[in-house]
């Protein structure tokens, strides 16, 4: 009999989490995987549906706790060890977003930058040479930037939550270069459409632009500016990618940079509007307020608008959105498949 | 009375240390500061000599301990604000070094990271607004690297001790912007010649090659190559720089961006073995032995080579010195003194 494999996810009561558990939990490639799932809030788990087979459940295992406590996440990497399971990767996925870091520094630094240690060392420690795919942000980069951001800028982050994932990012390419883990870092671009509620991104409007119209509930658009461009990607396409990268050649990146900019598209905010447009009406476009948060807005202007990630899509064989119109036409299938 | 100025020096028992102190010791636009100095050894203090005024010298403050013990950092920074004193500037010099990192990565961890977190953190919290200079190092570059590198350059470290230094220089940037600290970080050239004994920095061999074979000593040089290029900087220029970024309007640089290559020049193996010559005669080159260590080589070899520095000299009036001669002539000089 072979052993059990396990995969962890962190974080995993926000979006991405439950949507790569449920691509995993579809995929029959993984049908001898436990995925364990870990948040503070209690993580949100699949349930059954046409698309997941309904004996796959009972291989999802929760584990709620504070993954800033020594002894919780050691006790965490323990639990997809047992029976000699054979820890094949972890996803780094909690976090403080990025204007909640911004507002609270001391947060950011014990979930952002220590938890992460933690997480880190114990893997090292117990599990050596797992494969951990650790998820940073296009806020690692900062002004000023070319209009089209190339794997070779230099990131400058404009803010705690950016620094304190580029500082992460650092000490993961040093793990992987000394053969402690098989690190990777991916930066995702803004989540769009994402469902749920408003969050503490300051890129939050970036949903709510189309998902509040749609359900009858007014958005506020922090900046003044219908030019202003945003770099988006679809959640399937989030998942889609995480896969490719769990599933990637590890010497695909050079030892000692381990980063990859998620493939996105960029989006203006008249875009976005007129998708809303073609997709709510014309009256749905009432419920969008433009009123400028300069805080907020000096966050989002140091944040880069495009990225030229062809080497992601034609090397490391990653995928991309067609455009707005798919990233929005996703998010009402969705809503169509709830009705 | 107008209340006493400190500075803060830690790896005091260093090179650097000791230099700068003496330079500010000399200095009567420092005379109303105590200079206090922290080291693991007893730090070194100046003598009294031609250039140091005897009365100045009551107001260096050796302080021993640990700098990784919490306790011990902060009765360090209490120290420095006794009888309301005003903390003007810490130095922050201490650190294991690039090949001592390599060797063992949780002393670097301790040191290079953990104990730099607790000393800033102390300081934002004790004396928020304090000036921190911060010594990070040519190591944060790694490969592929053009020939001359500038300030847009990613920095990509191949060596644990790079990766530490630049965590903690992305931490900086951050508590600066915050408005938490008073931050600069100064990436030095390899300082040669170094006076001393050999160091455990992958660099060592920089100084070595000239300074023992001038004491009739072998010096191993553990790359075969002598066309290989290192950048270096005289002690001298180094403490000058020093002093000049203590002085400098903190708007020169972006409040996101706070980094400074110093200024050095780039030298090859054969043009020291050319000033070893020309300063210690012919056959003081008997002593140079040319021996390849892979390991050190994989570390030299994914470091700068040249920088163009135009902007520190230009924009922020660095100085720099004027070739191979200067700086094995400065260290010639240094012994005929100590005769």
């Amino acid at each position: 009999m072979s052993a059990r494999k396990s995969i962890l996810i962190t974080g995993a009561g926000g979006l991405v989490g439950p949507l790569l558990a449920t691509r995993l939990l579809c995929d029959s490639n993984y049908s001898q995987h436990t995925i364990y799932l870990t948040d503070l809030a209690p993580p949100i788990v699949p349930s059954a549906s046409s698309s997941i087979p309904a004996d796959r459940l009972k291989d999802v295992i929760p584990i709620q706790g504070d993954i800033t406590s020594p002894s919780f996440v050691s006790s965490l990497i323990s639990a997809t060890l047992q029976d000699g399971a054979n820890l094949s990767a972890v996803f780094i996925f909690h976090g403080i977003m990025s204007a909640g870091s911004e507002a609270n520094f001391e947060l950011s630094l014990k979930v952002n930058v220590d938890s992460v240690r933690l997480l880190l060392d114990e893997i090292r420690t117990q599990a050596p040479g797992t494969r951990v795919i650790y998820s940073s942000s296009q806020a690692i980069y900062g002004q000023p930037l070319p209009a089209v951001v190339t794997d070779d800028v230099t990131p400058t982050p404009q803010s705690t939550y950016g620094a304190h994932k580029l500082m992460m990012e650092t000490y993961i390419n040093d793990l992987h270069r000394k053969g402690y883990i098989e690190g990777f870092v991916v930066r995702f671009p803004t989540i769009s459409v994402r469902p749920g509620k408003p969050t503490a991104a300051a890129s939050s409007f970036l949903s709510g632009i189309i998902r509040e119209p749609l359900a009858g509930k007014e958005c506020v658009v922090p900046i003044e500016d219908r030019g202003f461009r945003s770099y988006l990607s679809s959640p399937s396409t989030i998942a889609e990618n995480l896969v490719r990268v769990l599933e990637m050649d590890s010497d695909k990146l050079p030892e000692h940079r381990r980063s990859v900019n998620f493939p996105g598209i960029s989006v203006s905010v008249q875009e976005l509007l007129d998708a809303l447009e073609k997709f709510g009406g014309k009256e749905k476009l009432g419920l969008v307020k433009e009123k400028r948060d300069k805080g907020l807005e000096k966050v989002l202007r140091s944040w880069p608008t495009d990225f030229d990630t062809s080497r992601a899509v034609g090397e490391l064989g990653l995928v991309v959105d067609e455009g707005v119109d798919g990233l929005v036409g996703e998010y009402v299938e969705s809503l169509k498949r709830k009705e």
